[in-house]
């Protein structure tokens, strides 16, 4: 199953060239992943903060294929590819209507505490497991 | 008539005191004022782009009643307090609930070519005045 | 005594005009006031982050007088306009050369705990009125 | 030979659990490539700009090996890995003392007009390769 938001690209995300300055692209990505996490794994980045937990990104990659410009809207698109015991893998792709922007791949890491890495809680692991399995609709 | 936009508090916006930091609640301001031109004065920030226009901000004042916080949605209002030959004044107002948090109010002025301060086009000070005249929904 | 920062102006800073965006100038008003509480009063924010206190910004005025530019760099000057009980009021001025700016005027109120406002801790309350009183190098 | 700049992390790169926002570590590899097109290759973004020129970036990974905490200073370390006819690849690490926190190899493409790769011109490419080969200090 395929995890959708739209952004629309706005002042704030573009450089003097007009296009999306790329370190907006990764803010882009970090909202992406923190919806799925309150919607699709039910626990906000909010909540997670309060128990000391949270996911830091480990590693990612990322590929431009071609500049985002003001006023256009993206839509990004996210998959699951792999789900460890305390890791995530998520494959992002960024769309502007047939128009393939950028590609992203993230690694998350589930820490707590002093931020050491931790399972998964049973609860974000079925979550994200269903919605992992789920068909895209 | 008041122009809505909420926008929801992520980790982009907030500081190491976990509240927002308030750089970040200009980049909201710009983003209600840009959507503003966008929908209500019919000419978005990528059109005034292209023609060489532009409506650079020239004073601002902000308070800051109280802190917001990751994972709240904050509802911006803003109100048109005048239009001039070549500026416009809003109020913005933050809530959240109940709560207000900021009141900013900017003036911008419109631009064309080298920076000059130009009347502001016949089309865009008719949307822009029915707007103001319009009553609230 | 003036506190002095030079800031140049990047990428990072600059929206599809080719001119500062203009929450990036609260970025470097966060900037200066930041090492001011580090260089002069003695405490940095990291170590108020640690003993649980913090100076938010309670309002800011701002005037945006002319453009800057992608390269150009940035003199920001700050004076102490009134140290409070527990406020503190700076007047910041960005010149590039003999090219006034910007002018923005910041109130921060230091808090503790809970986020009430509380009196300035002696030590810091010295060193900003030694500042304060000392001619202006 | 390696281009070192140092920044010092503050308020501004950091998020609520008090670490280094990771879209702003992009912000500061920007700032580097940046940096080192102004100060080795002779071109700075701001005479690319005016001459329709520009060096985005294509392909980007990143490895976060431990999490850059408010106050600290980081001095990122930057080599040339590979100029080729259009491109260029950096590799960009991030030292706080003797801890190695970030790792990053950005790929850019030297464009011009409409932003199709051209070969970079022969005084940029003199200056990079004569820096490359340069014994570091």
């Amino acid at each position: 199953m395929i995890y959708r938001r739209h952004i629309q690209i706005e002042f704030n995300h573009c450089d003097p060239a007009g296009i999306v300055f790329y370190p907006r692209y990764f803010e882009m990505t970090n909202s992406v992943a923190e919806n799925f996490f309150r919607e699709v794994a039910g626990q906000s980045y909010a909540a997670m903060m309060r128990d000391l937990q949270g996911v830091p990104t480990a590693r990612l990659e990322a590929d431009f294929h071609a500049p985002s410009r003001l006023g256009e809207v993206l839509e990004w698109r996210m998959q699951l590819t792999r789900l460890g015991r305390s890791s995530i893998d998520f494959g992002l792709q960024a769309w502007c209507g047939d128009e393939h922007r950028v590609t992203v791949r993230l690694v998350l890491v589930f820490v707590e505490g002093l931020g050491a890495p931790k399972p998964w809680p049973n609860d974000m692991r079925a979550a994200i497991t269903a919605f992992m399995e789920a068909p895209d609709a």
